[in-house]
């Protein structure tokens, strides 16, 4: 009997996993690190004329176009097809330790890697991902031995509406071995289309600040990423609206209605963990609408965050707007410098479409006497840069 | 300028939404609930000569095999080749209120749907999913103006190892509200091959105990849903081994490991939330593997849960094992039943293949006159059952 049952479960470990297994034979490794540090990408597809790759771990190629404009592109990776209808790509190159994505597409279709069951969410669309480097030198994995902060999902109360809304809260490692100690505050906020999923997913918040505070780089510090859409209480599929169709464009994103409600994440987080008071204690950060955000909530509460990043920040609302909160830009600005916050940091990529907007606003606090740092790096718009600003970011505060 | 600004930014939104917007064009509506409430799944694949849909929403039929013998099978639906190469299926029927997982076969190629972009992995698989029936009486998504709790990941120490493991803990809305309020917990335990992601992503526990809660049809309750597998300290991709391919099958899972070291779990948990002591607070059930742990647990530490439920519950070892934690199973039930608990709870489905074992379970709890409720289901081992025991379950606790 006792061997009766160890092969029927064993026979159901096997071929039970999903359900009902109908695509366990479609199975390929992929991706599969090789031992020179290459990469190869797999998909079985017997039927298929065309399988190619797309995947931001590919190079840019600086061609011309038809009117004799040079320009970047990134040309897609074309699949070799090989026995038993598997098809596969290996990468002419090692690539750099980040966090990629990448897709299929059979046919034009299309098609997620399902041999690589790790997908995540950018706005609109599911892509897979993949992390080389991972290893004593990885930012993006957390390290052996490197000790784990919690994440937390938790709602407070948005007063303007008596709604709940949602945020992510990282708590480090010391705040649970530590119980009565207190801790700095991170305020960390999305993009446009992003949610307070955006940082601890893409972001790899949690990763990096573990290993940056096992390694003495960075302070203990709780880091809390909110939901800076005022037209959602949550991230998609998380409310009664049910498993909705994300959209990248909501209303009210730069209305000044976020802004305005931020006092009741900081309460929610000052009556719910055991922070330290004070501006030298608090932080606000934010790529893109949430560098947006952080500026002028930083502007418009100059007394409360001692700390401000600007990670590919826009500067000025999508649409013209009524808002108090962006009246008297400059006056507000060198109110703020009054009293000037430790670090005030402003990073950009040489191609992100809201360089100039930058250049501008670094004019306007030059203008002022106002004391920031500034890093430009390569690239635009997008998370490799974004978690690149925060590791810089985070090391610099509390200190 | 602030219209050049507007009108970039809006491209912006509209074309980069993933990186290079490369697929934008392959968009389908899908799946799409029709006013009738029959679903319609699309997928745009023009060179394609057949697609077909995998859903466990599709009725099982009873067929006749080749032996003459009678066997129930779920086909595939074929869907339809319509104008600019978009395949479509609509249901014959209105889908019952359930979390249903779908998958298509583009070419034989198993494809996720892209266009609806929540994905579940399942052991080692990762599928769409979609929730008909959203709505007042769903249980699966959490009601309009339904107080929602908090959900964490948290590391709790592991004495035997010294490692840090992760653990999903839900406290009920209550919990943020009342702070001086204490609470019972159920502890919460997964299949093989899950985690600690399991029961709160398939398994739904927060929105069904939101909802249950909200209706006055469940006490509020603190659920802790740890990791069950002692070979890994959290679920793949969690941990500093990276993003591997995660496996069904996992060493040490039935060989005491588990079950001894549980009271780390319950004293990180009683350390750091606000628990009501005694085993009249104190539930604990698992489904397969992790009704097996309730089952050894609870028989093990007699005096500790007041409330056991076994959802689908492997009974014993899938191999031999020499734990002390498994010897003198009927002596060790009997003293378990000296002071009975409240309830001992046993559900299983009629096609389960873990069903005669669960009779023999029930036949020994016969004969030393232990008091139990059993509830018997349709279907076999599954999500739809485990969600549906939880949901039973939970309304009985801490009464």
């Amino acid at each position: 009997m006792r061997q009766l049952l160890a092969t029927t479960l064993l026979a159901f470990a096997i071929t039970s996993t999903a359900q009902e297994a109908l695509w366990e034979s479609s199975a390929a490794v992929s991706p599969q690190l090789n031992a020179d540090g290459t990469y190869t990408f797999r998909i079985t597809a017997p039927k298929a004329t065309e399988v190619t790759l797309w995947s931001d771990a590919l190079p840019m190629v600086r061609t011309v176009d038809a009117k004799g404009d040079s320009i970047t592109t990134r040309p897609l990776a074309q699949l070799s097809r090989g026995e038993a209808g598997v098809w596969e790509y290996t990468t002419p190159f090692v690539p750099a330790p980040e966090l990629y994505s990448y897709t299929f597409f059979v046919d034009s279709v299309r098609t997620a890697d399902l041999s690589n069951v790790y997908l995540i969410r950018d706005v609109t669309s599911v892509n897979n991902i993949f992390i080389p480097g991972a290893g004593p030198d990885s930012l993006y994995i957390a390290g052996r031995d490197v000790p784990r902060g919690d994440i937390a999902k938790v709602w407070y109360r948005d007063r303007r509406t008596g709604a709940d809304r949602r945020m992510t809260v990282y708590t480090p490692a010391a705040y649970r071995t530590e119980p009565t100690r207190r801790f700095p505050v991170l305020y960390l906020l999305h993009g446009m289309g992003g949610d307070e999923n955006a940082w601890s997913e893409l972001g790899r918040a949690s990763q990096i600040l573990d290993n940056l505070i096992a390694r003495g780089e960075a302070e203990p510090m709780i880091v809390v990423m909110p939901n800076g859409n005022p037209a959602q209480t949550a991230a998609p599929g998380e409310t009664a609206a049910g498993l909705y169709t994300p959209t990248m464009a909501l209303p009210h994103t730069m209305d000044g209605t976020f802004e305005e409600g931020f006092f009741d994440i900081i309460e929610h987080v000052d009556s719910h963990y055991r922070t330290v008071p004070g501006k030298q204690n608090m932080a606000i950060a934010g790529l893109s609408m949430g560098g947006f955000h952080a500026l002028h909530i930083s502007k418009q509460y100059p007394d409360t965050f001692g700390y401000v990043g600007l990670f590919s920040a826009a500067t000025k609302p999508l649409q013209p707007s009524d808002s108090p909160v962006y009246k008297y830009f400059d006056a507000k600005l060198k109110r703020q410098f009054s009293t000037p916050p430790a670090l005030y940091w402003i990073g950009i990529g040489r191609d992100d479409f809201l360089y100039d907007l930058n250049t501008e606003l670094r004019a306007q606090l030059d203008d002022i006497g106002a004391q920031y740092e500034y890093v430009e790096t390569d690239g635009g718009h997008q998370w490799r840069n974004w978690r690149r600003y925060l590791t810089d970011f985070s090391k610099k505060l509390f200190k």
